[in-house]
Order: structure tokens, then C-alpha cells, then sequence
């Protein structure tokens, strides 16, 4: 659906600000408490977080990352859910967002509707509250900035850093052609299986999958070493060759370091009785530079997707 | 200063996303903690909250919020203060903030230099930690969204809600003439005097003024009621009308509602004791609706600032 329209009748110019407010309150609903825990005063109140807190910040924009072909319900579910991906990451649970949103002064209130329905759809599936946010107006944009504040569950929030040579690599999920098969925005961010491994002491570093493996990798990798990877075992989605694995991006899986003294074995068949239904593979390992084995794939000849070109 | 370059070589794009990143992190120096508290994570992670917290978010957008004619450094400011100022009208403190970034491709380096140095030099005077951010690309536009994080200071929110028929009306510093002025970008939040202001019971309801009297003030009149404001009392910046006092926008005063009963004369000398340099003015008390006083400013006859137009 384009979210521009040519009749001004039907845009938020001639809606007007309070109306519009209005209404994104009626289209939040239950998603969103009431004042002043949610939208109506200059901020919102949150009680007092229980543990350690989390806090991260995605946005989607029009025309580069979501277009035309996105229903805009799909469009607020991958905002909200990129956001949850990386709590996900943590270990972490969800607690509240704002939203920022930006926006021309065309744009249509019936794209806008669809939007915040699914929105808060999204956040009381996730449990989630959208407790304020902003509009602003620009010129032939559509972007919506959304913030989400998080909490740790456990005695552990886990990390990117920590991984260690030796250490496995394991991935949830399949990738690769997130863009082509609709997986980013129908997506479902790895929260339960992010609480479960941040409990697991073996497991030693974890991030999400965004950009492609071929990029994210270089942040989990523990100084002075590279990912050996292993081409044939990269779970890859229906006709997605190796290069699409590793550098489409938008997996939103998780991709962490297991201990290798560790019982894999043991680690593996936790897994699988925790979640039956979520793919484990391990990929390869973290070797000393310079010293990738025979056969690895070397993760230098493909890039991930660069956000500044 | 113009924010955009004609030479790729000054350009973000030159620089790339990795640089860049490694560049906000140099520019922030020690206003961003240490990962995993601060930038290069999933998420950030912040300390549990010592008591309520409070969230808003402001963005500045170029051509909307600021133009060539604001340094990069004013714009910088500006974008934490707005934020500081809600946290304020709430009677808060800020803890921490996240900053979403979209530009385009021919953003100056030179530019982005600047305005992250400003950032961090604000953020440390407020002492407000920046932990994290997202950085987007969209053609044309340059704006910055951030969330900040505050939490109560005292055993009271002070909300927008709670004003009565019959209460007096403050405001704050002087009004109008924002823009032409640089008080927009200038403007010190008002912190200490929310957080005053929030620990004294007589004062009922609080916000801060963005979008000017005559459309701000509504939102802090109770149910069936209108300010009856004095046009000869209302505190003008020189050189401006009651129009510009009222409908300017951009003042980040606060503007409050004190109970009448209450010795409103204890209140101004205790006021003037801890704020001896910082103007406070009665502009008005809240009348029932239909029964604005002769002489009375009808702020019907004005409009603040409209967002959507």
C-alpha cells in the first residue's frame, strides 16, 4: 500500500495534529496505558524497573526498509520486532516503547490506521506497552523511530563479547533471502529461545543476526580471531545459495558462542526439548587468525549489507 | 553551518558506516559509557531504576527544527534540552538517552563532528549518559530523534493533571520571540525548578511550554474550565507583542497551576529564596468556562504551533 495520498481530504494535513493524536490513542487501545502512563503529558511514567535494564532504538523507512509491497500492518510489525530481536539478543524481555514518528504531510490516514492497529496488534502479542512517542513533519518522508526499553530476566544479560577461540558457532533458524521471501517482516524475534540461553552458562556470547553473518560475525569473534565457517552445514532458506546466507541480511536469528569443552551434546539436546520447533545448527567456530582451516569459508570474500553507500 | 557537503570525500559516505560509528564514539568520549552500558551492543544496558521512570523522546529535523544558521552545536543542544525540559515538567531527573540518526549520504563529517561534540558536552553539564543509538540513511534528510530516560527525584510526579477552577496560573522566564531570538537553541531547562516545583503541594499540575500559551495551556486547564490569563501581566521577551507571547511556541518554560487557598505569597518568597535569578510570573488563574472575567486575553483569539499543515 503507498503510504502518500494525492486527495488531501484523506492525509493527516487535513485530519490536523490533536485529531491525529486522538485517533493513534483509539488505534492503540488497550495497547497503550492510560496518561500519564502513556500517550497525553511530556512524558511517560513507568513503575520502577525489577532488574538490570535494557534499552535499544531501530527504525523503518520508507523506501528503504520497507516499501509499496509491505502492508503497513507488516511495516509496524518489523519495527516493532527488530527492536524485540535485540532484546532477544540479551536474553532480555520487553517492557515499553515510544514512537517517533515522522512523516509528510501527505500521508495517508488510511495507511496510518492500518499501521498503529498492527502496532499495537504486535505489542500486546509481545507484551509491550507503546507508552508515548512524537510526530513530526518532513517533506517526502516516512520513518518511524521507535525505542524500546527492556529488562534482563535472569542473573545474566548476555552479550556480544565473551566468545573465545575454540568456541562453536550455532545459529537459529535459516537464512538468507529475508528481503525476497517476506521473512522481514514476518519474522517472530527469538525471545524465549534469548532468556533460555542466557540461563545456559556454556553458552559465552550472542547477538542477532542484521546484517548478515558476513558482517555481524566480526562483532561476536573474540580478539585475534575469525569465524571458520563450514559452507555445506549454513542452514539456508528454499533457493538461497551460500553468498545469500552470509550477506542478505535482515535473518533477525540468533547467532551465539558455545563453550566447546562444554557437553555439546548435552547443550543440543536441551535445546531441542525446550524448542522442538526451532532450528539449531551449529555452523562452524572461532579459529585463531591466520589459522582457518582447510575448506572454511572465508567470510572476507563476501560483505554484509553496508548501511551508509 | 549547512549540513550537507558537494564533495564525497567530506561526506559520511566517504567515511562508511564502521568509521562513522568509531567516529560518534571518539566525539562522545566519556558521555557514552563502556559497551555493554553504552554503544556497541545489541542493546544498552542501565543500572535498575531507583524509583518511577520517566520517558519522552523530541526530534530536530534539518529545514523543520533548524537551519544553516544554527551551529551544529546549537542543534545538538537543542535536541537533548527539548527532552530535558519534559523531564522537567514532570519534576525528574535525567539518567540516560538513546540517538536515533537519519541522514543522507552527503552528510559533513565536519558537521556530524560537531554536532555529536555538542552532545556529549550537554549531556555531561546535565549529566546524562548516552548509550546507544541507531544510525539510518534516507535521501535528504537530516534529523535526530532521542528518547531520554529520567526517573522521579521525589515521592511525586507532577503530571498535567490536577488543576482546579480557581487556580492560579505561573509561568516561568519570559515568552515569545524564540526563534528570532536563539532562545530555541539557547534555553537552559528548567530541572532544579521542576524538581522544586514537584516537592511543594500547592503547585497541582505542571508542563512545559513548546508550542506557546495558546495552544499549551489547554492542555492543563481541568475539565469545563479556561484560562483567564492578564495580557498586561504576561512576561514578554523585548521586543514582542501578546501574540508572540502566546503563540510564538519553542519558550521550554514552565507553566503551572498553584492552589488559590494556599498562601500564594509563602509560595513566591520561597520561590524567589531558591530561585533568586530566575523570573516567576502569576499570568492568570483558571476560570469556569463561560466565565472568562472582563478584560480577561481570550486565548481562543490565538493559535500556538500547528505541527501538521
Amino acid at each position: 500500500m503507498h503510504p502518500f495520498t494525492k486527495h488531501r481530504r484523506e492525509s493527516v494535513a487535513a485530519l490536523g495534529e490533536e485529531k491525529l493524536i486522538a485517533a493513534i490513542r483509539r488505534w492503540l487501545g488497550a495497547a497503550s496505558p492510560r496518561t500519564p502512563f502513556g500517550i497525553g503529558d511530556d512524558c511517560a511514567v513507568l513503575a520502577p524497573s525489577r532488574g538490570r535494564q535494557l534499552i535499544t532504538v531501530d527504525p523503518v523507512i520508507y523506501g528503504r526498509h520497507f516499501d509499496d509491497a509491505v502492508p503497513p500492518r507488516g511495516v509496524a510489525e518489523k519495527l516493532l520486532k527488530r527492536n524485540l530481536s535485540d532484546i532477544a539478543a540479551m536474553g532480555g524481555r520487553p517492557v515499553a516503547a515510544v514512537l517517533a514518528l515522522t512523516l509528510d504531510a501527505r500521508t495517508s490516514v488510511a495507511w496510518l490506521e492500518k499501521f498503529y492497529c498492527g502496532l499495537a496488534a504486535c505489542a500486546r502479542k509481545f507484551d509491550v506497552a507503546i507508552v508515548g512517542g512524537d510526530i513530526a513533519q518532513a517533506n517526502g518522508v516516512l520513518a518511524a523511530n521507535l525505542t524500546l526499553l527492556g529488562e534482563a530476566t535472569g542473573p545474566r544479560v548476555l552479550t556480544r563479547t565473551g566468545a573465545k577461540i575454540g568456541d562453536a558457532i550455532y545459529v537459529t533458524g535459516v537464512l538468507g533471502g529475508s528481503r525476497a521471501s517476506g521473512h522481514h517482516f514476518r519474522f517472530t524475534p527469538r525471545l524465549a529461545e534469548g532468556r533460555w540461553l542466557a540461563r545456559r552458562k556454556e553458552v559465552r556470547a550472542m547477538m542477532d543476526l542484521s546484517d548478515g553473518l558476513a558482517k555481524d560475525l566480526f562483532a561476536l569473534a573474540p580478539p585475534r580471531a575469525v569465524a571458520a565457517l563450514d559452507a555445506a552445514a549454513l542452514p539456508r532458506r528454499t533457493g538461497v545459495g551460500v553468498r545469500g546466507a552470509v550477506a542478505d541480511g535482515e535473518d533477525y536469528e540468533l547467532v551465539f558462542a558455545v563453550a566447546r569443552r562444554s557437553a555439546e551434546d548435552a547443550f543440543t539436546r536441551a535445546w531441542h526439548r525446550a524448542f522442538p520447533r526451532t532450528r539449531l545448527t551449529r555452523i562452524g567456530h572461532f579459529a585463531a587468525a591466520g589459522r582457518l582451516p582447510p575448506g572454511a569459508l572465508n567470510l572476507g570474500d563476501y560483505r554484509g549489507y553496508e548501511h551508509l553507500r
